[in-house]
């Protein structure tokens, strides 16, 4: 946690109120804060900054001269399509894509995940993995995140309104590496422009990132999606954990 | 595990036996392997190809008609210098770097990292994770890693030698980007040459990295390790977890 998040309803003009109990114990347990230092916060939806610990009990801290005037960084124009992961690394995916400035994340089913999975409790919890990335991030917005359970259709009749500026799957079986996709792309390329946007993307870099499960898409998903302007790229010969590729590739997005 | 690595000693002729608990379960349990059906294996330190299975017991799978042909993918021209993180991460650390083919890892001490960390039984067990990250990657050539407890000495008498062709150091609040960084090498740096290297390095990227535990170097550290060559770089205004910040920025060798 390097910011404390705090819904709008916590903040009344210039003070704050921390209490949930994962908060408050950070706030006195890791950082081992007193009564009279300052806090890194941000309003959730908001704008970052500080305040002043005004008091601290065990379920509730009271903050004073809060100052919110530092906005959050800017989100990458970037949709991840990824495939449903199994629940134990739903979380840790959930909160890299997060920190890492995903725009808007699509968890979908394919071939490889596992019925089992849909039913996992940790798809109640999203929210909470989201403001956990968002607090490791030093961010307040949240990515939108959609769940579509259905491949076909949703591949079919949505996925080609969402490629707005270029579009990948990652494959380690395609011919084409991703370095190779970002050279063929035209420098003069249309620019979307998104209000919340603060700089425009890297070039070459495709708006849209479709990553599968462990084991990966299998030809039939690989095939439907190309239909729809995805173009499959590897980054290498070596193949990496889900966590490792998403944070590996989504890397270039920081550069 | 994409393929299933063996000692040399496991492999005689063109028949090699499998009989670590862990591999076969995997073989029978995950992936369902039947007599008479092929499987990707590889010698540790040698070759990758193909066996037959002949037989299967509990604790032992018998292979024939074994052929390693194919070389491992080459490694990355990559020291990595790790403040060393919590033990549970650990290992996902350790597999993943191995995965991305990073040639030699360094694990040192640093203000930040806890005391006993460096007591951890996980210590014990790096070969294990090695080798976990070997066969998720498909290779077979295990990274060096150095334990060094000590930070001073080893950074004023060991570092200097380490960095050959460029080192930059993992700080979120430097000043220069590591795009920037990147920039303004000289493209006609001397390429050292390695004679387990496949193809040159990719133009402008260092050869060693530091990245610090989770809540980064001290001043002090960065200070120092700067006086041995490494510059203190950041990869943009969000924070991530170690893990996701070693993928991110480690995918940057990958295009």
């Amino acid at each position: 946690m390097n910011c404390i998040l705090l819904p709008a309803k916590n903040i009344v003009h210039e003070t704050a109120q921390i209490n949930t109990l994962l908060q408050v114990r950070h706030v006195t347990q890791i950082l081992d804060a007193k009564v009279g230092e300052s806090l890194k916060i941000g309003q959730i939806g908001g704008q970052l900054g500080t305040a002043i610990i005004e008091s601290i009990t065990q379920d509730c801290i009271q903050l004073r001269d809060v100052q919110l005037t530092i906005a959050p960084p800017p989100k990458l124009d970037l949709t991840v399509i990824l495939a449903l992961p199994r629940p134990k690394v739903l979380r840790r995916l959930i909160m890299d894509m997060t920190a890492l400035g995903v725009r808007h994340i699509i968890l979908i089913n394919s071939y490889r995940t596992q019925k089992s999975y849909w039913q996992s409790p940790m798809l109640e919890r999203l929210d909470e993995f989201v403001l956990e990335g968002l607090q490791q991030s030093v961010d307040t917005i949240a990515p939108s995140i959609d769940l579509k359970k259905r491949f076909k259709p949703f591949v079919e009749d949505e996925l080609a309104n969402l490629v707005t500026n270029g579009a990948i799957v990652a494959h380690p079986y395609s011919t084409q590496s991703f370095a190779q996709y970002i050279k063929k792309q035209p420098l003069d390329k249309p620019y979307l422009d998104h209000p919340d946007l603060k700089k425009p993307p890297v070039s070459g870099l495709p708006s849209l990132v479709c990553i599968g499960a462990e084991g990966g898409w299998i030809d039939y998903e690989i095939a439907l999606l190309a239909t729809q302007g995805c173009e499959p790229v590897h980054i290498g010969p070596r193949i990496l954990r889900t966590e490792a590729a998403v944070n590996a590739l989504l890397g270039q997005w920081l550069l």
